[in-house]
């Protein structure tokens, strides 16, 4: 029998220290960013508008932020977790150079953890994974563990190492793209008066809609970003598996969640960084996710007065509005569990522009007034 | 709680000469004439090849007219009609510089009319609508109404204004595209000998073709235009709604419509106007729509020998054929009602190319002999 | 009635040596490329890249070909096949200068032979069709056999002329690209180190993995490449049809083993020919499509050594996974019959790069151990 056909690496299969470059670079396209809006719906105008991303120092419109972690991300499951049993999370994952239409991405990994689990049937991977663009600049980096099956349960377990990983990127990290400039930044363009400042700590929003997403959906998107994991796609074996259903790509229920975020947080232009994400509960197709977020931090950016970060949590929930922003309650043992209709409890940092300081001391509450005790926008 | 997402503007958010500037100005990509065509099928040439379109003095091949109506009125529902309960009409819709991909196309509109309903519940609002490029330039211009509801009831109606529109466009107002020469124009290519000279006033056509389409479609199509009426996306509410399912957005049936259309409309190049058009029942996901067509009038255009306007009815129709062109009947007390299986009854203005005039005393009835009673057309 | 809509050409529309002119040219793009990849899930750097493209001397990353394929035949259909009862073969089927994004793709088609089958009421057209670029290059050439209605079964049958028809395209007959130099070849970023020298007569391969498909995914597909063929997109009629539901296009079957044919043969970077196909059995949406291959013969090309031919057959099944490689079996009265899982046995000739002549020798049987064996790929 041929063996020029791969079943992806097991545990035994990585060793401290390996670097892994990953298969199929893949060059952004104008087709890639119109399928992310047909199976996102997003609104975000700096990845809609050439006209408008040139207003603020892009060379044109760059793809979504999202768009490049779920490429960056798809090139490394063949060789990272094709065999693995759970996506444990993710850590200090930071955006650097923005990417455009025409940019050539590729990743590589280097193994920096690696820890046998007791019952010597599977272990845990832990990884940094580095996306570049075809100028060898960074685009993206982050930090990842996952469960990955042995080939052989009786082989004896590597020495375990369990790198420390960070709790969140430091704003100091965030990479503020070159050029950016943002004293023409147009907020009825962008679709929110609501600019850095208007924001609190606490403050919780609810992002309102709900979108249903159907299977021909979610494996085009997962199958555009060359994402190989097999759960998503082959309804031959999964209707044998743990849920008799494919699984959705746990990426696509974040790329609706930030879609959603777009009605509230309009103005958070740039992802920055991701601190921490857990897919709390799978989502099948059929399912309607909706989505609430919270300000859990606001920070000044060094040596910048015109853009400001603000930490999010962005939690996505299925078949469940969230007026009442369903999270964690009280379970078993008085252990904090996630209400069950909750899929994605998601911690990141976007950058949003901030109000030019002439303007600062004269920013009144009128201008945050919920619009609909307001009339419809006048012409600017 | 927060009030930075919004629910869209009410009935009392309106008034007589309200200018708005609708968000998220979107540039076209040929990533949206991919899907368009993935979506519909369309395979009228103009837009389907560069070498075409150039051959007939267009830079390279523009959108389809109606992918610049989706995106132009899909930036306007966030601000007119996400509250609205009925999509009452459209008028006087002329189609004005042709749009070419890496264009940048944004809306604005302007309240010409208001009307509160006898229940004071609702009302009607009336606008005028313009898309524009990033050079200014006029590309879509037209009336709509909807009906909307009132936030309180118990508010006071406005003045009543019912602006008066045209039942049609004039045929000298029509835009004939800058440059096209269409000497050159080659019906074999287009796919149809049929020129303007050859269809007759109260000619019917039927296109032939059913084409199905499912809820990814419908969804990716409007989700593409970043229209946001909820009704088509969420299945958890529409399930409690009136028709216990998502509708699917009428401009989706008049693409498919239009694309069926090219069989036995080939050489319709351009839509110049719509004149006026009705959803007269929605449509599902499952449907199968089906198309057929009337010539209501035939016009030449003022210092054009070279081409013609046909002012012609589509109607669509879902999971019925339509060899006996269904439309209106005989209804209760005598009114005319729809035939139940017609979903769409456009009223719209085509352009196409005239038979040279060198050739127009020669053409005989042997170059409209229907193609089933002549051999395959031999090479050219 | 109007006549202006046509219903495709009957048998004996078609004469030996008529020329038809196909309709609808279509410049490829970009939006067409990541379509495939978001349908397919393809995987093949070359199509992937511009930068691999270029390092082996592409102008930049050409279209895959089946996506050449699927467009010249689409453009046939409306003239050849609409009134086809069964796409009876290919042959000789030839790729020639690659397609690259902004390229318009035309088709024209001779009739090579007719045949009327006993019944009077059909008869079998060939026809040899071939694609050009708008530089009239060459993109593909091949002959094609279908069996299509006569209008009127009392129509006397034309003399009947059965062409020869190549069995298969002949190794110096393979186009391989102009200016391809395969020195800088990167077995890494391609995803396998298996190269020309490494495949063996009779070798087979599983290619593992299973791809179920939906409804909107072969419509979305089909609709793509302009491919009017009605069986694939009318619920309503096909309900009453054969097999109560829409028949997907063979087309997208060969897409779909191609790509799953990446794992196992992903140095394949060119289909250089197809040399015969049969599609075995009808998919419909919610199968599941696996696939595995066969090495039929290895070829030099002549001048060249650093690329080599091989001749495949990849076999496509639904709902069964290709372990024990499943084909033919005997059949009633000791007749080769196809076993029931089988949808798609495809001949074509592939090409891939050649081991350096300097390492041919040193190539040890290491290089070909299974993946499994050896721990993850280093970096490079």
């Amino acid at each position: 029998m041929s063996t020029k056909s791969v079943i992806g690496n097991f545990f035994e299969d990585f060793s401290i220290g390996q670097e892994i470059v990953h298969a199929t670079p893949r060059t952004v396209t104008r087709g890639d960013t119109a399928l992310f809006i047909a199976l996102t719906g997003s609104r975000f105008v700096l990845h809609s508008s050439d006209a408008f991303a040139r207003s603020i120092g892009y060379r044109e419109a760059p793809i979504d932020d999202l768009l490049t972690f779920h490429f960056v991300l798809g090139k490394t499951v063949p060789d990272i977790s094709l065999n693995a049993i759970a996506n444990l999370g993710y850590a200090g994952l930071r955006f650097g150079a923005p990417v455009y239409a025409g940019d050539t991405l590729r990743s590589r990994s280097t193994v920096i953890g690696l820890k046998e689990n007791s019952d010597g049937k599977t272990g845990i991977v832990y990884v940094r994974s580095t996306g570049f663009n075809q100028r060898d600049e960074m685009v993206l980096d982050y930090f990842r563990w996952v469960m990955v099956r042995k080939r052989d349960a009786s082989r004896p377990a590597p020495e375990s190492l369990v790198p420390k990983l960070p709790d969140r990127v430091a704003i100091a990290d965030l990479v503020v793209p070159k050029g950016l400039k943002l004293k023409n930044y147009d907020t009825v363009l962008a679709g929110s008066p609501a600019l850095w400042e208007d924001y609190q700590v606490g403050e919780k929003i609810d992002h309102l809609d709900g979108m249903t997403f159907e299977e021909a959906e979610h494996m085009m998107a997962t199958r555009l970003y060359q994402n190989t994991a097999r759960v998503h796609f082959n309804q031959h074996a999964e209707k044998q598996g743990r849920f008799g259903k494919r699984i959705v790509y746990g990426g696509h229920i974040i790329s609706l969640a930030r879609a959603h975020a777009f009605n509230g947080l309009a103005n958070a232009f740039r992802i920055a960084a991701i601190n921490g994400g857990r897919h709390t509960a799978p989502s099948f197709a059929g399912d309607t996710i909706y989505a609430w977020s919270e300000i859990l931090e606001k920070a000044e950016i060094k040596g910048r007065e015109d853009v400001g970060a603000l930490r999010l949590r962005t939690v996505a929930t299925k078949d469940r509005a969230c007026a009442d922003f369903p999270y964690q309650r009280e379970g078993e043992g008085g252990r904090r569990d996630y209400d069950p209709a909750v899929v994605l409890d998601l911690d990141y940092t976007v950058l949003m522009p901030r109000r030019p300081i002439a303007k600062r001391r004269k920013a009144t509450s009128k201008a945050l007034l919920p619009r609909k005790s307001k009339p419809a926008r006048r012409k600017r």
